[in-house]
């Protein structure tokens, strides 16, 4: 891939199309069908919504990633029911999306007759956006909330060398009269994604996101990746949230912490092999006013403070645009994709 | 209370002293003798530990909102059991710490049964620091993770006017070989505490915590009381953390979201009127390894890389040397606490 601009003639697909396009890229480098189809449906959708970070842009990272042998592109994941509110999976060295797709019925059904279930998801990789994973809930009705741990990139708030991953945190909830209400934040300064996709471009990066390989501050993409770090977001706040996700994600699953897995022997591994922890909440449970009512006020009252967007617009209109107009990726882009799929 | 400093001749009191000492000042201003007990701990527990801000800093501001009549400081909680894993409390117009009291043995029972539940709050005051609500369930082996929201005085990141309250997050986690792991943090730039002791002492703020009465970015702690606002931590990431803590805390459990309540015809009134969510989840549902030696390996590594002090250390060290060596209160804060005691 190349750093071509997104140009006017780039070649519009629609979202099945693009669907198709890469559950083939998935399936011809060695993953099971159902693997693929909910890869791909990731991926696009992420596409789709304007999070090119976590768009086609990581196709290559997950085909180098099954070519290199780190994943198991077709682990059949396995669902254990520990108690009335605690869905445990093993995602057989797999990714995290099929777990989830395994564990959800089950996971619902324990949300809606235990008031809040959690979802324990190990030995897995998580190499996409955390908000695909929580919106779905929303649109049931439920409150969802996740996090997942990732790599070592971040240095602790205090620390001199890097220990946390970029540790996402997404949350997504119903509201009455619209989309819900989601939101995905990485609990480093920026996400790993976004480095990469400046470093591509030749763009700096704003104060204060990293440092160089001597742990010094830079504004260099490149100084990041190549031995650098990412800093927290928010300074010593981030940096507990940062923490605590490495503690529900890993600790409380059974996963890896960022720092503990060594990909040295699969040369082209991309994807962190961690764990997820995923909480569902029926707020059907809670008293007073029905929830969604709730948080259409909230957003009615952000709104009235001077709030032009919400944590998610952004990508909704981005999906109605996507949904008539097509997908435009860049022609080498696309040329590339087709390659890989064999086509 | 006036702004002399703390010298080496004030008078050491012992944790118990102080909780008597406080017990008296709350029941002699209209409380039942649980909640005097309760708040009392609690408050005495924030100044033991050096939580300042939320120590006997705080009583003339509970005294003035028993005597303005906005809180009923005898309010007994009615705890609703609602499923499996969801324990509801109406806090009656009372203070949250005896609502959590209350309803504490079935949460804790319900964690350990389903591996997760959650506890709604509402109709409740929280006036207190947030850690001490989670820390105790980590002394029980469990994990917790508490919002409370507050009132109106942040400005959502890319809004004009406030509209959240400081809204903490507070995050609890045995380990083996040591204290729990815990932190609190506002989700607000600054605590609001932080910003009274500064008014107070006549300090300025460091750069990004709030704006005055026209919006404008201030550095004055007195501009952001009198008229101003407070900013979200961390930008964006902050405010959607903020604007999670109104759903959880309010939204969720049906009460006020902190734009709601008025107390203006309470002169005094100091105390939010909104709502509290605990989630608390049992690790010993967790696949691998005991969730407290795998967290008391994070703790390892954080220090391999640098960290000199975790999150919560400094209240532990507070804690041990308050033990050691009494609380020293400033003389007239504690001429004060004897008067609303009627010692």
């Amino acid at each position: 891939m190349t750093a071509t601009p997104v140009s006017s003639n780039t070649e519009p697909l629609d979202f099945d199309s693009l669907v198709l396009l890469l559950e083939q890229v998935f399936l011809r480098h060695g993953t099971s069908a159902d693997v693929a189809r909910t890869l791909a449906l990731n991926c696009a959708g992420a596409e789709r919504d304007g999070a090119h970070s976590h768009g086609v842009f990581r196709i290559p990272g997950y085909v180098s990633t099954l070519k290199s042998g780190w994943v198991n592109g077709q682990a059949v994941p396995v669902v254990e029911d520990v108690a009335s509110g605690f869905v445990r999976v093993d995602a057989a060295n797999g990714f995290a999306q099929p777990a989830l797709a395994a564990a959800r019925p089950l996971l619902v059904e324990k949300a809606r007759s235990a008031g809040i279930a959690v979802l324990a998801i190990r030995n897995s990789h998580h190499f996409a956006a955390l908000w695909p994973d929580v919106e779905p809930f929303a649109y049931d009705g439920l409150v969802a909330l996740s996090v997942v741990n990732s790599m070592t990139c971040v240095v602790p708030h205090g620390a001199d060398r890097p220990l946390f991953g970029t540790n996402p945190i997404a949350f997504a909830a119903p509201r009455a009269d619209g989309e819900p209400i989601v939101f995905d934040l990485a609990t480093s300064a920026i996400a790993h994604g976004d480095v990469q996709i400046a470093a591509r471009k030749g763009e700096r990066l704003s104060p204060g996101m990293g440092v160089d390989s001597l742990g010094q501050p830079t504004q260099d993409p490149k100084a990041i990746l190549e031995g650098g770090a990412l800093l927290p977001f928010g300074g010593h706040k981030g940096s507990a949230l940062s923490m605590m996700v490495e503690l529900l994600a890993a600790a409380l699953t059974g996963g890896n912490f960022s720092f503990e897995f060594d990909w040295s022997n699969h040369p082209g591994a991309k994807t962190p092999w961690t764990g997820q922890l995923l909480i569902v909440i029926d707020p059907s449970k809670a008293a007073g006013q029905s929830f969604a009512e709730r948080s259409q006020e909230l957003v009615r009252q952000m709104h009235g403070v001077g709030l032009k967007r919400l944590p998610g617009d952004r990508r909704h209109h981005q999906r109605a645009k996507s949904a008539a107009e097509g997908i435009r990726l860049e022609p080498e882009v696309l040329a590339n994709l087709r390659e890989l799929a064999g086509f």
